[in-house]
């Protein structure tokens, strides 16, 4: 199945990509942005049938290699079993 | 209105960051893992409350500064207008 992760800073932590993002919009005429957060998504393909089994897996690769958790929130999409966020 | 726009490369386009987290994931033991395709996500407040116009606006802004139309796909997502995908 096809797993998607979002993987975005932590609503606390400061985000210069986003921040500088927001600056070239608005030196094009974008005068009416407000706040931009830049994250991450990453999708991959897992050999796993079991939805529970894909979700347990993938958590456990954004502890370990996908997300900083120290400044990092991370959410997991499954395919069809999860509303849209 | 808070606005989603996923940037990601074109299917046909080489994913060097994908194939990383890839090799990353199988060198720490998860082995069932295929494709890997890393994208980007902006969220934006926009101050505008028509969603067709905030749409226009912010396709404008893809094609000005977010996305690489070369390589690029990007989709925009409204508050609870769009469906998932």
């Amino acid at each position: 199945m096809k797993v998607r992760v979002d993987v975005r800073l932590r609503a606390a932590v400061l985000d210069p990509q986003g921040a500088a993002i927001r600056q070239a919009l608005t030196d094009l005429g974008f005068d009416r942005v407000g706040e931009v957060r830049q994250g991450k998504v990453i999708e991959l393909e897992l050999d796993e049938t079991d939805p529970a089994q894909a979700r347990t897996t993938v958590e456990e690769m954004c502890r370990r290699l996908l997300a900083n958790p120290v400044i990092e929130d991370y959410a997991i999409t499954l395919p069809s079993t999860d509303p849209p966020h």
